[in-house]
């Protein structure tokens, strides 16, 4: 697997560091084990009032038909890197509680949740996933008839991190550039929008 | 630490199994390192276009008017168990891409990515965090200025698990009750919403 750790300014956890995204993917398929960790993974993460807003499309290589269908709601861009991926997932909110039908307002940010506990069971078990934006929402509603009052909100590219010779000029550059941040300066505040905490100059 | 771990039907890393959402916290300060490697941990997660759109408020009981000043903003219930926890936090997603203004869907949802790497963090260090969907957001608006094209989303208690026996008899009984999620069959999909994925009865 490729190390391609965070240059962290503190410490991190290992599975936090060793997280990344990659676009090169082994010629490998995922065990069905280690996918069954995946979504249980996305299953205990926490949400507003429990009421656990993610829902999860996947395809895998061994339905083709299925898996080109899923292919197909991406962005060409994306889909030129994410056909290495042994195992695809459209991730959707729902957008309201199901025990009174109110807004949830948390639908997105749940789902975030979910897929960063699932993000990183896979670096434990020497997977990584992409999550992309890159992705037709209208599409993927009509294809998978996702219902109005649920959001597609996330496209994901799953396997075996694979050798970034395999990519394009361009995207080999990216897969080997180093990882970068906004300093904790400009997005740690206390007191008031916009003023750095004092807490970042402490002992 | 209370042990809490998910009943997780398939094999989850002991992190994310052992990640829980407390209302009793020991009355013990945070160590500055620790605080700094959750707010690392959050940096390091993944975002749309690496936009990194997590912002965050935080209080410690150091400063306690400060501490005080965010501990108002929350619903009266989540200020009865929350203010036993030494350091809080007021999560907001920055809602347009600053490289070009334009709005930015994915705010809530990488927030979440962010603040779930900042639960596990926490959890690998002893701490745990409970995260909170019941705070008043137009004060959280007014107090510390957060400018419209920003949402306050969490709001966020930090510390070290302390004793059930010391909250109220109904937080008790949360406290200890079971961890419960929905089935898998009714949360990951193939082929068409709402259609259990086969993969969840496979080998």
């Amino acid at each position: 697997m490729p190390d391609n750790k965070a240059p962290s300014d503190w410490p991190l956890h290992d599975l936090i560091a060793a997280r990344w995204s990659p676009r090169a993917f082994e010629d490998r398929a995922v065990e069905h084990k280690k996918l069954m960790s995946l979504l249980e993974a996305m299953r205990w993460a926490p949400s507003c009032f429990n009421e656990q807003p993610w829902r999860l499309l996947v395809a895998t290589k061994d339905d083709p038909t299925e898996y080109e269908r899923m292919l197909g709601c991406l962005v060409e861009f994306n889909q030129g890197w994410a056909k290495a991926a042994p195992v695809l997932m459209i991730a959707v909110a729902s957008l309201e509680f199901e025990r009174n039908g109110k807004p949830n307002a948390h639908g997105w940010h749940d789902v975030g949740l979910g897929l960063e506990n699932m993000a990183l069971q896979a670096t434990s078990m020497g997977l990584q996933i992409h999550m992309m934006a890159g992705f037709d929402t209208a599409k993927a509603r009509a294809v998978y008839g996702i219902p109005d009052n649920a959001a597609p909100t996330t496209a994901i590219a799953i396997g075996y991190p694979g050798d970034a010779n395999d990519l394009s000029a361009d995207l080999r550059d990216k897969e080997t550039a180093p990882r970068e941040r906004r300093e904790l300066e400009s997005i740690v505040f206390s007191g008031r929008w916009g003023k750095t905490s004092s807490l970042l100059k402490g002992d």
